[in-house]
């Protein structure tokens, strides 16, 4: 059929949406946009200046009657929105941690936009069911993680919205794993106990929240002077709760803190929480994607250990978000801690094996949503754009300037680098600076425009981070950020 | 700077990534894929075919080393995925609920794509915060909801991935009012009950499991002859409960049920709720949208009542998944209970008000996940694009349909029509037919290609669900669609 075919055969009131040939167009200019986006974005500000409710006092408390032009739409996001961005993709970009995107995550993303399909089950598309399973295995292979993260295993992975997810999911399992699945049927009664480190994510926290354990029930383990988790502190709060007579059920190990990059020693964690039969989740949500390359894999050691496993191709693998691979050990105890069977949903190709042996996967009893979004197709355009061999370079181009950053913060005795930094998180401050003096720097760093970073607290004081990994990050942007970093210092 | 320039200025690391010329080639292919689809979708059977794993067999099993060409992805795309694909955006398609998509939703989704923000705090991108508290208050207006969910009152709007996790984070504000913020210091301990009709939908007992009540303590409400909850038998059982010393916290109304559309009567279960001091959350996943038109706002009768309420653009509204509204009128109570603060989000704008009282929203505090996406552009272009006239025009449309296909079969009289469809859900069976003929009818249809429809039980019987409300849905797919109904029960 031709456009005009069909436009010929749309009704009075099909004329309300858009066209076939009207979405080319706009479409078309969507992309010119994306594209121009792609290569001015280093020319803007990174930190957006409106102050609260500038942008809303640029849109019509109204909302429209009629419908309006595209164009139109076009203009006030150049005019409104834009004003109001903090521009996460300049390559200017060093707050958090990054969350880069790329072409062809762009364009898989789009691509299921336009398909539209809704993957709560496999029988609701199976395509994106085994595709997810399928580029979550080859993810296993490419970061080497240990075989059990396998669908072909009794393990698999399957793309959650946020490592904050995978953590309450992990914790769900690892409460129900503890009670024999008591809590899910009878409810919580106040004896189960979680830990981290003290550096651990906040997700932490708020998934102990929401599973009803309650904060006074994680337990904050202390850290080395590399701010990675002791595990000898872990066994000794483990044995303190165990004689209390309280359930200890659920160690989250991390791989890469958010504060300092810190290693938490998986290894070491993984015995203990196998001597005491608790489960171990680690979090990689920022590292983990350094182990494409082999020289980095020493991050992951003992991971073999993990009941669960997450990273996030969002953060540093140019996929855009969102995309947290998580992964389990044992995906019957994760489905069955997450499963309700409404007669609506059922269908042969789940009962023929329930997701648990041999049969299909319904991801939906995987995490907490029902619905879910084609995810997996960025991911597959992702890897097979790059290759393994473009992955591995780019990795290792951001871990090499993190690390000169880093030599030149050493050489510069005006600054202190807190910890060494094992990959592309730079932590400094003014040596002999206060906490203000430190924040009167940040300031002033991001009210330039020219870059962004964000801070911490390190040993209680008042520290920057310096965290490269957006997508069109170069040398040129490295150094121009460290000599305007000076130049504010002397000033 | 030209596209010649930009590419100047790459080091070899960054020859893997998409040049902007590259993507805007990609980009317009994408487009013209997506256009064509759009057109060609009509023609494609509606359920995939494949057998479990026939999608993954055709996938390489090691992921590629070296990037590969785009054209060949795409072929793949044809090739591969499509044959797995159960195609959403078919006019044919009469499951579940739609999830329908848009030409205006695909490219603001586009736009979020290219702009990568991540808005997990107003600092991070205030226009990504504010555009959503804007829109939401828009609709607000145009659904005619209670003024006490616009962001201007106590109250707001926030855009979740799902309609489960709305009612997850409800259930959670209801537990910790009813405690106090007891079970988020300390735990749970087995003495909270929530309650829903026994036609509510399976996210509710998925919610009470993931929140520690246990589903034991779900209390699933019997409903009337048209499968609304009855006011009078959830009073009964909050007494019942109460007077044995459980503490009743929390119920979910449902204005629209999965399985037949059933519509809980949401004015006097919030004057049981009122009395008895419990929480009350409306889930309209799918049928909210109806109150666009003024002719269907009595499904909303009473939710001035409600302490919290959502509704899924991505379902009926030509908003691509995900995007669920989910409106609190005590914003201070759900921020409270999802909050946590470390250092590394700390920014003055957060500080200045906490969310509460007339400073920034920080959205990452109104649900589970921590990163966001830009979702608001999506809903942003769809309402610009359709304005109020054209929404209701298709809303209209859907309505007018489903009702003149139930009168079909009224006609008819080897069908029996389950239930009288309020909005948009015909659930009818053969009259004189055991379960077995009627799933035979559902298979050799949904097997012929032509359409797709799915089941479920009313009454202990199986019921076939027709649901119109796809994109591109006209009379003649449904004229065609009752034509083979009619035919394939002849046969």
């Amino acid at each position: 059929m031709t456009d005009a075919d069909y436009d010929d055969l749309m009704p009075n009131a099909m004329k309300y949406h858009m066209s076939a040939e009207a979405f080319r167009e706009h479409g078309y200019a969507m992309i010119d946009w994306i594209a121009k986006y792609m290569q001015a974005v280093e020319t803007y500000p990174v930190m957006s200046s409106v102050k609260p409710g500038d942008v809303r006092a640029n849109l019509p408390a109204q909302p429209p009657q009629h419908g309006e032009p595209f164009e139109q739409m076009l203009r006030d996001v150049d005019e409104i929105i834009m004003p109001g961005i903090t521009h996460w993709q300049s390559p200017n970009f060093f707050g958090f941690f990054p969350a880069n995107v790329s072409g062809p995550s762009i364009l898989g993303d789009l691509l299921a936009s336009g398909l539209g399909v809704q993957g709560m089950l496999w029988a609701t598309s199976p395509a994106c069911t085994e595709l997810e399973t399928h580029v979550l295995d080859w993810l296993v292979d490419m970061l080497d993680l240990p075989e059990r993260f396998k669908s072909t295993t009794a393990g698999g992975g399957v793309i959650q919205d946020t490592a904050s997810s995978s953590t309450l999911c992990a914790l769900l399992a690892a409460r129900e794993r503890a009670t024999s699945f008591d809590v899910n049927e009878h409810g919580a009664d106040r004896k189960l106990i979680a830990y981290c480190s003290n550096q651990a994510h906040s997700s932490v926290e708020k998934a102990v929240k929401i599973a009803g354990l309650g904060r006074a029930n994680l337990r904050l383990i202390e850290v080395d002077e590399s701010f990675a988790m002791r595990p000898q502190a872990l066994a000794e709060a483990i044995a303190r709760d165990a004689a209390a007579g309280l359930t200890p059920c659920f160690v989250c190990a991390t791989v890469g803190t958010t504060s300092s990059n810190g290693l938490d020693p998986v290894r070491a964690i993984g015995e203990v929480c196998k001597r005491n039969n608790i489960y171990l989740h680690v979090d990689a949500a920022m590292s983990g994607t350094a182990a494409l390359c082999p020289e980095f894999r020493y991050i992951h050691d003992g991971l073999e250990l993990a009941d669960s496993y997450c990273f996030n191709p969002h953060k540093w693998m140019f996929t855009n978000f969102d995309c947290d691979c998580f992964y389990v050990a044992d995906r019957a105890a994760l489905i069955k801690t997450l499963s309700v069977q409404p007669e609506y949903l059922k269908n042969k190709a789940s009962e023929s094996g329930g997701g648990e042996s041999g049969g299909v996967f319904d991801y939906r009893d995987w995490h907490i949503p029902l619905g879910r979004r084609f995810r997996a197709l960025k991911l597959w355009f992702v890897i097979r754009h790059y290759g393994i061999e473009g992955l591995q370079s780019h990795i290792r181009e951001h871990v090499k300037l993190s690390q000169e950053f880093a030599s030149w913060v050493e050489a510069d005795d005006r600054f202190e680098l807190v910890v060494q930094p094992p990959l592309t998180l730079v932590c400094f401050r003014l040596s002999r600076g206060s906490d203000e003096m430190n924040q009167q720097l940040l300031d002033d760093l991001n009210r330039s425009g020219k870059l962004f970073l964000t801070h911490t607290k390190l040993d209680d004081k008042l520290t920057l981070r310096f965290s490269i990994g957006a997508t069109y990050t170069e040398r040129r942007h490295v150094e121009q950020a460290w000599a305007l970093i000076q130049q504010t210092a002397s000033a």
